[in-house]
């Protein structure tokens, strides 16, 4: 038997609302974890100090000193290049903008710190421990707010020639469809997020459509949400079931692209927006069949995300485990 | 000095009208050639006989004796699977469905055949010897007829998970766009081909449009191409020019998608639709700024292919060198 692997590393996960740290040993197992707020709206200084705040916790619980840790892995949306540490933009953290965040954290910890995109280190976390266990070339996909996405080709995350590859959220399926965030129209993630779905929910109720949706959102259209719709949908409220299907078309016809243009064997999907289930998945994928080639879309198959919110968290601590050369004994969760 | 290497291959490219045929040596240099026809709408048996019959003569020419070939490399549109050789669906080559063809023409040749996308073999063309010369990640497009597409990751053509890979060609960007040959409606090259082009022109002139495309097409509407268009926008025909910047508009489109999806750091552009130029490409690069990520599009440059129409014969048969591992002593054309 060989001698146990006692190598610790911290998974950060910096969202918009909160920041999410764990300790995960090198069999994949969190050890501790921490949840503080995210100060979104303020600059890297606060931002920074949130982040330390809550690695400070969890390293405060039982049994988990500093000293122990090999590195540390920071998840956040957004484009940033994993080869410099620098954060150029993020949809959820408006007051960073170009900045050195792994080197700003790395400099307080005295630890080293990988950043990647959340969704990379999302589908990180489903290769090794969910839903896309054994696969080599694979494309993890989060409905959400946004759409976020990782592609792994060949066993390793492809972040592209500066690391902002793969970001089909703003593939342009409709270049005349509604504005984006980032400049430009028709982007996959204005049509076929939770955001979208929402959206075109309370636009059809402000248009005087009759619905069972408001009484779920407490019968303010402005406060119409994903899953205010879902739950009037399973009792068959028909605008709520007409949103969904229309959510299910654009889901579909962004994942026919990403099959005529990766051919992966394997794409998984998360993201809040999946609760919603089969209702939305099925006829999704109907749709992808329809669009992609035949014989393109006969080699793939869809699988739900495992991992659930947890997945940047811990995938961006096995990214680290993998770049310390410690993934060899990996249990399931 | 190293011994010179006399390792010989050949590449053939399978078109939908010509079979083109061409002996390259180990320092990529085109030794004889062929040109033969492909009876495009017959089966397997009259095509893979065209094929013999290209290699027959390109052998007959003056010290080409076949005892010195090391293997065969072959492109075809269309999807294949490197792996087995096998070809599924050919848009150039109706009466192919399903066939071995790499295995067919090995049976008579008695050498190794490899099948490869044509687009793909181009870009591994572009890559040792053309426009890509040194760039690890990048994306080679072809305007033509339709749009094909070869994608270079870490120095590899990415041919996906049964080698169908790499068709943006076929990815929607206007959900509700023509219909297209392949099911889907709004592909790319549905609305930014030379086809498209073309197709544009007519529509406008059957409106009544008046327009001098007409006297470069023999006054027939039916029988306009893109190069009438080309050449009537030169002497500043309006229509011309509109129906030139409406298909450098869907361009761009489909480039800010790529740049978006691949970060790739170069994306290199043939066809015969860039002999339009910079009044095409320009205005494609502006709208695909409008639409990528800044820092995305900033990481990328743009070129124009540089082996013309025999980059999918000399990319076949540099793509089988470079299996043999005989790749050390390229020479620029």
């Amino acid at each position: 038997m060989s001698e146990r692997d006692d190598t610790r590393v911290i998974g950060i996960d910096l969202g918009g609302t909160s920041v999410r740290t764990a300790v995960v040993n090198a069999q994949g197992r969190m050890l501790a974890r921490d949840q503080g707020i995210t100060p979104a709206r303020e600059g890297s200084d606060a931002i920074v100090k949130s982040v330390l705040g809550s690695v400070g916790r969890v390293l405060e619980k039982p049994h988990m000193a500093a000293s122990d840790l090999g590195a540390v892995g920071l998840a956040c949306a957004g484009l940033s290049n994993p080869e410099t540490g620098i954060l150029y933009t993020s949809p959820n953290l408006p007051g960073l903008k170009d900045v050195p965040l792994a080197g700003l954290i790395e400099n307080e910890l005295g630890k080293k710190v990988f950043l990647m995109n959340d969704a990379n280190a999302a589908a990180v976390g489903e290769m090794h421990l969910g839903a896309a266990r054994g696969a080599r070339n694979f494309v993890y996909i989060t409905l959400s707010t946004g759409i976020g996405a990782g592609v792994v080709i060949d066993g390793k995350i492809y972040t592209g020639s500066t690391g902002f590859a793969s970001e089909p959220g703003h593939m342009v399926i409709d270049d005349e469809g509604p504005v984006c965030y980032c400049g430009s129209r028709g982007c996959w993630e204005t049509l076929a997020s939770g955001t979208a779905l929402a959206k075109y929910a309370r636009q059809r109720i402000e248009e005087g459509r009759k619905t069972s949706i408001l009484d779920y959102a407490g019968g303010d259209a402005e406060k119409v949400r994903a899953e205010d719709v879902h739950q009037a949908a399973q009792t068959g409220d028909t605008l709520a079931k007409e949103v969904i299907a229309r959510t299910a078309y654009y889901v579909g016809v962004g994942l026919a692209n990403l099959i005529n243009i990766f051919n992966p064997e394997l794409i998984v999907i998360g993201g809040g927006l999946t609760n919603i289930g089969d209702m939305l998945l099925e006829p999704a994928y109907e749709e992808a069949k329809r669009r992609a080639f035949p014989q393109t879309y006969q080699a793939v198959r869809f699988a739900r995300a495992e991992l659930g919110d947890d997945s940047g968290l811990l995938g961006a601590a096995l990214f680290v485990l993998g770049e310390m050369g410690r993934l060899g004994g990996l249990l399931r969760p």
